[in-house]
């Protein structure tokens, strides 16, 4: 016998248990359907794609975290994919004649060996809609409005998306006169303001070869109150970029107020940067403040992306729910609603003894017909114990029949929550489950008099 | 610049369009209805394995086709995993206090490095139902009647789960005399029957050394009419394996029967091997014959599996829908029901010009709040050009607001289908398009008098 294999997962990876599953499934299928409400439609890549797909898109220092990925016989450099966006331009590439606006959500795995952490995995979910082929700010606007309307579906209060803009980050590097090689210094820098405050962005700044002048010049621009344009406009005011930037942020603040968004779920903040190499108008990032849980959104323009793929160009915009993210909040807070239970089983069909198997077969299957999800307990020898798994399940019912009950063609409807029993005829067990799983419902629900 | 990245997927790979995709989820979304009404529950694992918990597993054939995956500064041996069900025993192992039966389901990609042809990729979805914990052949009589059910749901008519016991096949290698190590090449061969017929069979048993004379003992009992049981019982009486096999497969009968599935739709099947080398009892694979488009769904009994990476043992029985295949089918079949449109989207609110862009912001949000699926035209220069849009992505409705009907709140509500045009006041237009949808829905269904 060769020697047992232990039975582990990669670093960084996980199993999903069926209770946490359905969890994740009801925040997925929120999500799906805010999609679908907003016209998104579904598109599915493939896991692997080629090395040369992924690599010089993302930077370097993200680039440093992608699988690699080969068959002996295969003679294809491949690549596990690093987020859902590349692939989506590999797509509009290849398709040039899908109708424009093209507008799809994506839900599925993504794979970065970043070093493993609480609530950060190196398999993880993203979960994309973008809008591909359309400049305007109605896009952008969509984008914002569609993670709004999602994060309330789920049950959020109290949450911002930060809008920036990549062009008024190049008008600020411009207006203080910050080389054009040493910008992505000053991008980083910029982005950790909130963690380590001015002083730190100062220090950082000093350490990627920025002059002292140009710091103080930028910090003084970057610490007027978010959303204070008139300031931020009369000092950008000749730099044509930076004004292309904000006059686009303020057309989607029109757009967003004609959307109902509330004026407190957004807010301009010229000091957030998002880290990825592609993006080229606005950015967004959506946190929860109360409690403070961090970045549960996150996305932005990139209208040059498929100008690696393709001789066209086409102007794209989306964003990337923190899904991982959402499930683990969620899960802390208890914000799931009552009705997604421990189990998808309504009942179990127990097997009282070795003659009645039939008879358990058969109502288990005509319940499964009237739409009930129905277990069948799998022994003929231990009533005993399948009520047990049923309890260890939090399974809501269970039907016993014995030869009594069965002589009548009657049956126990056994509720396991709250122990009661009822004798019900074998043909109307159906009913009987979901009348009183209505009353529970409707029980649930009264209100004081 | 640097020079364009040819867009392409990797061989035997592909992208998964959106009318398609939402096919592909309306047969899913039937299948998982059906798994979770027989109270199964979904589990989630890594696409990637460390490399050992799959190798030993499939046999050497299979192995060959496994993908490898690793990061550079990664320290494991990595693979894709190459099905479901290696992964789920893990996870058994893994989890020893799983409340037993544990019953999961699980629709993901695997991965092998099959040749591409027509039909086949290299990464496909498996769909698969599992029950762990019994040895109960009600176990498997639940996972055939499983398969029934959902075939059924997806609307497939004549097709036949063909029913067969590792332990019979071993049986009759010992009947006829077969040794141990020339059983691989005894079952290769049978399970060419079909394809290559009796004379292609014997052929290929004496190509694998089997002496002529075993070789006309064993085509002469498994050309026995498939379930003619009285025959093979006889035959075979001495040998306790083969004994055993049958006596399951008579209990697998009596069970199906008393859930009702149809005689015509299962059926006994000695010939029938299935490739995989971890299955040790009653295994099954079902055939749609009319039109013959072969095998939709294959599975069995693996018990001795779990023991590879565990002192516990654990019987387990399961199938997998070969959903793929499914898909093909039921498109080149044209089984969709009408419902399942080219688009998720059941209205585009259009942008008049550039002052009204705000009114048809406004109304397209809430008619997203009444639960109506809507996009917004992009771009306020161009109606023509929305409602060709419209029109490519066959969406069923579009809203036009110009400024007489805004003037008096009204809008006009074009059915892109018919031509039709109505105008409705801008607070009733979600009710509107409802109440046209089930009028459709009515006519459509409307019996001739």
């Amino acid at each position: 016998m060769p020697p047992k294999i232990q039975p582990r997962v990669p670093r960084g990876m996980r199993d999903i248990l069926p209770q946490k599953m359905l969890l994740r499934q009801y925040v997925i299928s929120k999500i799906e359907a805010v999609f679908q409400r907003f016209g998104f439609e579904p598109l599915q890549t493939p896991v692997l794609e080629l090395r040369e797909t992924l690599m010089g898109k993302y930077g370097e220092d993200a680039e440093k975290l992608i699988y690699d990925a080969q068959h002996r016989e295969g003679k294809e450099e491949l690549s596990l994919r690093y987020d859902l966006t590349v692939p989506l331009t590999r797509v509009i590439a290849m398709y040039p004649d899908l109708p424009k606006p093209f507008k799809r959500y994506q839900i599925a795995p993504v794979f970065r060996a970043e070093r493993p952490q609480k609530g950060r995995y190196r398999e993880f979910y993203q979960c994309d809609a973008d809008i591909v082929g359309s400049k305007s700010m109605l896009a952008d606007a969509e984008i914002v409005t569609m993670i709004y309307t999602a994060l309330q579906a789920l049950g959020f209060k109290s949450f911002v998306t930060k809008i920036n803009n990549r062009k008024i980050l190049t008008g600020i590097g411009q207006y203080a006169g910050v080389p054009n090689e040493l910008l992505g210094g000053l991008y980083r820098a910029i982005d950790k303001l909130e963690k380590i405050g001015v002083d730190g962005v100062h220090e950082e700044m000093a350490k990627s070869q920025i002059p002292a002048s140009v710091i103080t010049k930028i910090l003084d621009l970057i610490s007027i109150a978010p959303g204070n344009f008139g300031e931020v406009r009369e000092r950008l005011r000749d730099i044509p970029i930076a004004m292309e930037g904000l006059n686009e942020l303020e057309q989607l603040a029109t757009f967003l107020g004609d959307a109902g968004v509330p004026r407190e779920n957004y807010q301009f903040d010229f000091s957030m940067v998002r880290g990825l190499a592609y993006y080229t108008g606005p950015i967004y990032e959506t946190v929860v403040t109360e409690p403070k849980i961090g970045s549960l959104s996150g996305g932005g323009r990139y209208d040059e992306l498929l100008g690696l793929f393709s001789n066209q160009s086409l102007p794209m915009t989306g964003t990337s729910f923190g899904i991982e993210r959402i499930i683990d909040v969620m899960d802390e807070l208890a914000m799931y609603p009552a009705s997604i239970g421990k189990t998808v089983t309504q009942v179990l069909v127990t097997v009282f003894n070795r003659d009645l198997v039939g008879t358990s077969i058969r109502i288990a299957n005509e319940l499964r017909g009237a739409g009930i999800n129905t277990e069948l307990g799998l022994e003929w020898d231990g009533l005993g114990k399948q009520l047990k798994y049923a309890a260890a399940k939090s399974i809501p019912f269970a039907i016993i029949i014995g030869p009594d009950e069965n002589a009548t063609r009657q049956a126990t409807l056994r509720n396991l929550t709250s122990g009661e029993q009822i004798i019900v005829e074998q043909s109307k067990l159906a009913e009987a489950i979901t009348l009183i799983q209505i009353g529970t419902r409707n029980d649930r629900g009264r209100s004081v008099p």
